[in-house]
């Protein structure tokens, strides 16, 4: 597997990717009936990369300033794996390969704004590689069939 | 002073009260030299109010959904107080406004996602106003001097 930024090309293939996981409404908080175009848009607004397994897209993920102006010193990313990739290690890849360039690009740390708790993988792998968790509101994700979940800040430096 | 419902017409009023705020760099993560239009873009992306004190616009303030699909049940908010209006009781009475707007509204809770904790004015009303330190980033924001501070996340439910 290796994993290289993304190109105009790729749009179908994140698509892909991300459409599963947006309509399903469970981790991210996306609109459901985002268009393909919105999506990428929002994937794509920082730097995209992808987890290339063979011939087949295995994952995506975006690496972006955190915030704008005073907050752009940390960095934020976010991870999808496609769908029939789960459990063979592409998101610890990509997380790995997350942390590296973001060090490359100058980041200080690294932050995950909203961390849905009922996302256990995502948490369990993040507590894994140092991500701690520094923030917690309560019932701030209802998920695709009205269950509230907490939104977890989680944070590391680099 | 009254709040009312920002039109097309006040862009200027409320551009003068945002640009010293946002030029200065110290309370929020908006990159300094952002334009006009990008600036009002942001400020204007949900609903947006004006405190009206006589004919002077003496705050302002907006409300919008914290985070689309599954977090779109909280809101969140920014405020602005124009400058000589300080002291006087506008981001109080903006808060109070807000705070039944968004009941009526329907949301269910109100977080503020990036209070920089050197903002202590603001901090201090938001907790005299039931809101709670539910989350705290270590030096996520780099003032305009260089000095870091902790960003807070501050919530309460409605």
């Amino acid at each position: 597997m290796i994993i290289r930024e993304a190109s105009a090309a790729d749009g179908n293939a994140i698509w892909a990717m991300l459409e599963p996981v947006f309509r399903a409404g469970d981790t991210y908080a996306i609109d459901r009936d985002i268009t393909r175009e919105d999506a990428l848009s929002y994937w794509l607004a920082g730097r995209c990369f992808v987890a290339q397994d063979a011939d087949r897209a295995a994952g995506t993920y975006y690496i972006q300033r955190n915030r704008a102006g005073g907050g752009a010193h940390y960095c934020n990313c976010g991870f999808v794996t496609a769908p029939g990739s789960e459990g063979r290690g592409v998101a610890r890849a990509m997380l790995e390969d997350a942390l590296a360039r973001a060090r490359d690009l100058g980041y200080e740390g690294m932050v995950f704004n909203f961390v849905v708790t009922s996302n256990h993988r995502a948490v369990a792998l993040w507590r894994r590689y140092g991500f701690e968790e520094v923030g917690r509101v309560p019932g701030a994700f209802r998920n695709s069939v009205g269950e509230d979940a907490d939104a977890l800040v989680m944070f590391r430096p680099l």
